[in-house]
């Protein structure tokens, strides 16, 4: 099927599989540890896919705004690779997968040298923030943001300052990987609530699934912006996070999404997934209801069956 | 540049390439616990590059033979798959990466339920020769044989039962492994000693670098063998090998080498390493001297290489 | 209150203590995974309490048979320093308490060297069983029972075949605790199946609450059987013992025993309890139904009553 | 032996066996992770032996000024128990030895419900400061010196503000596991900074050999102060806390030293031990060399050879 017809098929399908996979809502729950996630519609589910030429089709709950939350991973880790390049990168945050749940501080006793695993951990993630070049939490959360707008091509991408409030305020478990992170000499001379300060703001950054999928779009096509032509990332930190997605963007439960659906995603406890078709489609999903592992159950239901169906699997 | 360009390219860098990568074997050391494998030659390194024609480029100890030990556990998980389906085999293992050494217990015990987290694991691939349809070890073993002769288009592939006999009289770790397996109802109605007759055998069949290459080739040709035109694998059971190879392929450096190679592949302890470029190559390489997560130090330093400078990344 | 008079104030309330502590039965539940423990009869509950001028006090169900299980590593222990002497015994197994679960591998694989934290765990049970003197697991064994014989004043103590069997047919865990000693070094040059056959013949042993109360009759007067003036063990070897069934006796829960009942004790899976008062009492309990630590719910519960009211704890 | 003569035996041969045991201060090193501890005498040992009746003998470097460290840990135990009884106290914080290093953070993560093992250990030992009665970390601390000096004996008891500061600026490992405490609920309404600056000050509290031996006194005669006739602790606080310093007192060595000293005693990474004969001594201890387990070295040595030659062990 050419990319043309497949997006027809797309266009006449999505309506009625996003409702197929609405159903599994039942069988998940929203994130609980912050009130402001709590607080969003267990049977919500929305999809935004665009294309290369602009042209996009979506489906379901699409106005609904949430938090990135982990999604906001991927692009600080591209921000600091562009502020540092690759050996300073990972002189501080390994490349493997664990096995673990995604604030687990097992490894981090367990296996020298006490560095984090890879980047999409908490533990990773906190250590790329404390490396975003900035003067201060302020400048560092700015040029994030900045940056975060480039992408998604919107000037008015926004901290929803509540949920950033509510994770601050009780984030101590991030607290506690911070302070292990200090202690094992990972984290410079930042401060813990600097660096904190810094990563709870990215996670609090307020998308829709448009934005999502405009902002896949960009790493579906290497980094190049294919509708303005603009090369936002180069190349090389676009295929380092793509491959970060396969192997830890959905948590512990990456290795079964990379067999069933076969696509770089990145998920966030809000309910959100970004992913990607290379050199095809950007694509936003969010559905707040979160399975055991903590993604999106209806998300990742209607990816998985979207992938089998149209062979988007990378492998 | 095109397929044809590339192979000339390669034909004229490999063997000054080999020559600097065999300069990493100073570093790494050969597999000290099986004493058929510690005789093997410490700076020896030879590669061999089969295109979808029947051409190919060779490099280095070609000559060396060597068993595939976990290498051929990317071919008992494709048989177990072609003998029950996914299902069926996704209930005894797992599709996650550990982050853990090859032969750790510690999430077996600490994780429930008690199944092996992937295929490539010990834990995993014992499960998996457990699973090979077949009427005792003999049959089961044969069953193996047979099907790896038809892969590598080679009748005289057969076990090393040196090396056999001397897995199978020291390797108690592994049995530590079966029994545990066993008390947690993962290996059904088997007996550990008939289960680990299988998995010591299949570890022990003997193969060359062309070997390796030509049984590559079929899965970078989505299971069909391109210098025959038979199907040899169904396309879906070569799509999850390919995803186990990038997530879990290379023990705990899986993660370092899809950021750094970008190519599902497959090592083991006697040095080999098996990848492929899809719809292109299929490629073995050997160098018994590996690095400290078990991968041969100068195969992993000369893939990275052609993968980065012919831009072989599937990301 | 002088020994006499705790003797008779003893008499006095134990029937009715009992029955008190028999309500907690409710609580718990028989060990499932053998059958033959699993039939226990749950709401039974029994105590033997023998004094050191050959006085006794019973009360409760003290007919019931049951088989020593971990009751017996206090023993094998004795016999192996005999057999060796301190140095040889803690080359092997260590001192320490684990805090984990009693067939737990975690610490064999993640602390260094790889034996045993301690002498009442499994592993370091069955690394005592290999240290046993004697030629084959028949003679090794026939030792064992000749000393627990000796120590129960009782020459018809034997094994409960039925329980030998069913445990050596479904000991698959500690089959694999045994392969990771042996892969560890730890065993000796003796085979798995020859140390577990004296491992499952010495927990098999069936006793009744007068027998444990003999036997800890011996420990509370330092090795000295107060009954004849023989000298059954060396005292050094009877203090190391009690040290251990302090810190280590009655499983994860040995902390907790020692601060409500600071008496040295070792319990077993079939609601076995032997512990002794120094230099006044030996003590046998047996309650089936287990907490969830695996010791005896009523029998622990009596126990602490006993040894909160006459001040029985030795700190 | 009565105690007079084994109190003229120990004071003829204490200076030689202290000169023996100071050998081993070249196995042992100083704790490396505070400069002001890293700035102790290396060679250094003493030792401070008080009866009953208010002689003492005394050898070595009995001057030697050092901080309490994780000695405190037993005092301010006494103190939570006082302040709130066992009930509250054990709602909070465990019974069980861990086996784990004394910063770990495992089984916080690992085992449900998530309180620390002990009190001990320094997780416990942060939630134990957070459970003294006082209004704010000044009256906190106020109440902790007053107790701590009432049982010294000595009204000029202090910081030591140097290590204070040091350890407050430096302990992220211990901020680490405060966070992780508060994230599961132990801390209750206290914030970290305020428990963490009560567990450093009362760790800063300077003494010498003679003020452990002092304390140590009140805990041998069961909370009464021989000297002065004043109960200082309830008797049952006491027995808790002997045993707690059998079971978990020298860190994960706690069990080799109850089987070979086989006293009630705890450890601090200043080298100190404080250490009891029930009913006969207090005993104070300095030797800032410490092992591979963060104890005295030379100290452990030497109230292991007082221990055997005495026949002190309580076992």
């Amino acid at each position: 099927m050419t990319s043309a017809k497949n997006y027809e098929f797309i266009n006449s399908v999505l309506p009625q599989w996003l409702e197929t996979s609405r159903l599994q809502t039942v069988h998940g729950s929203t994130a609980a540890y912050i009130p402001e996630l709590a607080k969003a519609p267990q049977e919500a589910l929305g999809i935004h896919i665009m294309c290369g030429n602009g042209e996009h089709v979506s489906a379901g709950d699409c106005g609904h705004v949430f938090t990135l939350q982990s999604i906001s991973k991927v692009f600080t880790l591209i921000l600091a690779l562009m502020d540092h390049g690759e050996e300073a990168i990972f002189a501080k945050v390994g490349m493997e997968p664990t096995g673990d749940d995604f604030n687990s501080m097992l490894k981090l006793e367990l296996v020298r040298p006490g560095i984090p695993f890879n980047p999409f951990i908490n533990a990773g993630a906190i250590t790329i923030s404390s490396l975003i070049v900035g003067d201060g939490p302020e400048e560092k959360s700015a040029r994030i943001l900045e940056f975060f707008r480039r992408l998604a091509g919107s000037d008015t991408l926004d901290y929803n300052m509540d949920v950033y409030h509510s994770e601050s305020e009780t984030g101590h478990r991030n607290r506690s990987l911070a302070y292990f992170l200090l202690d094992n000499g990972v984290l410079g001379g930042s401060s813990v609530e600097d660096v904190l300060e810094v990563y709870f703001r990215h996670c609090a950054i307020e998308v829709t699934c448009a934005d999502l999928a405009r902002m896949g779009l960009i790493l579906a096509f290497d980094g190049k912006d294919p509708l303005t032509g603009d090369t936002l990332i180069p190349r090389r930190y676009v295929q380092i996070a793509k491959t970060f997605m396969i192997t830890c963007g959905m948590y512990n439960a990456s290795g079964e999404f990379a067999i069933q659906a076969g696509l770089p995603a990145k998920s966030g406890v809000s309910g959100g997934i970004l992913t990607l078709v290379p050199g095809q489609y950007g694509i936003g999903v969010v559905g707040p209801a979160l399975n055991s592992k903590g993604n999106s159950i209806a998300g990742v239901h209607l990816l998985e069956r979207l992938s089998q169906e149209l062979d988007w699997s990378i492998f």
